[in-house]
């Protein structure tokens, strides 16, 4: 995570997150930029969980989902957009404690599409992380035309 | 969607569904509840867009989750709970409307995995619907025992 | 499985469908051809087992994904060619009997990305069928470019 | 990959590689044994091809599968078994060249599920190697019950 983000790359992700009202609602931030590679935080509040009181999948989903965007997004030019085309959660412990914490990684980029993985992990008060889910996916560039 | 719900499952279901402080923060509401097959929706806000406005992949994939979820909840038996092992999404044509609604539905119950789909559809204003995504995953009964 | 598929596709079909040295390797054949639905079919024998003796997941996975891209094909305009961009299979069964059958349908077709899905029965020798995978997932046209 | 694995294990695997017929047709294997870690591959011949004399993404899967598969029986009590409950694939270039290669690892154990990824590699007659895919799935331990 060494290398910085251009700034105006770095501008462009700012800008559309701050869009995100799902983001906005869910209370999540913006941790780290680097090319390639996004951080995403959000506190475990009562407004994100399921039935147990833990962090629902949706919310590690939704967290994990558009770390991954910007990670795709790190790396494109000017002006582009980019868009989920399908993404795949395995949950692998309850995401229980003080805040979630998203990674998304670009794989592979392309010109057409981009291969995506991401990290979700849960961190307790006292600062303690342990990895709650694993995603990989993949990203489309979206000009004026819809994914299909 | 004809067979009723035992009395006891849409009980269980709507219980756990109240503790689910991601459902209520999205805005969303239990449509229909049969054996094996829930739908879930809610209004498309401000509240669970990305930023071209339209619902986050996260909120198809949350509302989604959750209906495969209570889709599976409503085949176990009294004092279960059902917790999601994998999921993955197809993102198939952009979430704009007026609301989401979300049908899961059991593909294959078990004992130890039960096995689901879940399609996400968007309703404009004037009712007309369209599919927007569709999902497929696994669940598992959860006793005291996390996944794993 | 009523509309016919045009001659055109069908011979594009046949004549890829006998480059793939998978399928001619595992004993596979085409079972029928529509426009966004294709059925394959082979026989389980020792050749694509796994250690029990059923049929391998990536004998289910092989046959399903080529099903699905000549699905896709099916749809596409002369001098095309299908790559698979990503694939999920759910096994839901044991793959035991005497034939394996893949039908792989088109969910949502497009100009840039195809959604795709399909399900492998397993045929005992008296002809009765059970689901063993179900499989969802997405195609890209291709012409000189790889995927990316 | 330093650390030896256990006699009795490593004579499990080879056991059961042994009886896939799957991978004896695909010409595969077993390259390196772990804890936790199993390295497969396979000659790209005509045998494992698709339309483009690639290798299929049938015989990536495969690889992979059984890869991940034995790097989660290699983390289990003897006597155990292990199958594919799903598992996802991403293509993410042309598997072309002189052999394949597949490395299996366990992300997150379990008693009851072990979360698994995968990487393919294809190497050219020189020795050099691309990634060609990446996986990510779900074993689960058996015994004499099928999944479900």
């Amino acid at each position: 995570m060494d290398t910085p983000l251009a700034a105006e790359r770095a501008r462009a992700i700012r800008d559309s997150f701050a869009k995100q009202g799902l983001m906005i609602s869910l209370g999540a931030g913006i941790d780290r930029l680097a090319p390639g590679r996004v951080v995403l935080s959000l506190p475990i509040t009562a407004a994100v969980t399921q039935q147990h009181g833990f962090a629902h999948a949706g919310t590690s989903f939704a967290l994990a989902d558009s770390a991954a965007g910007y990670a795709a997004l790190s790396l494109m030019p000017e002006g582009s957009e980019v868009l989920t085309v399908e993404m795949k959660i395995n949950l692998i412990a309850p995401a229980a404690g003080a805040r979630l914490i998203a990674e998304g990684e670009v794989i592979k980029p392309g010109r057409r599409l981009l291969v995506v993985r991401a990290t979700v992990h849960a961190e307790d008060a006292s600062g303690l992380r342990k990895p709650v889910a694993i995603l990989q996916g993949t990203m489309i560039p979206a000009g004026a035309a819809p994914p299909g």
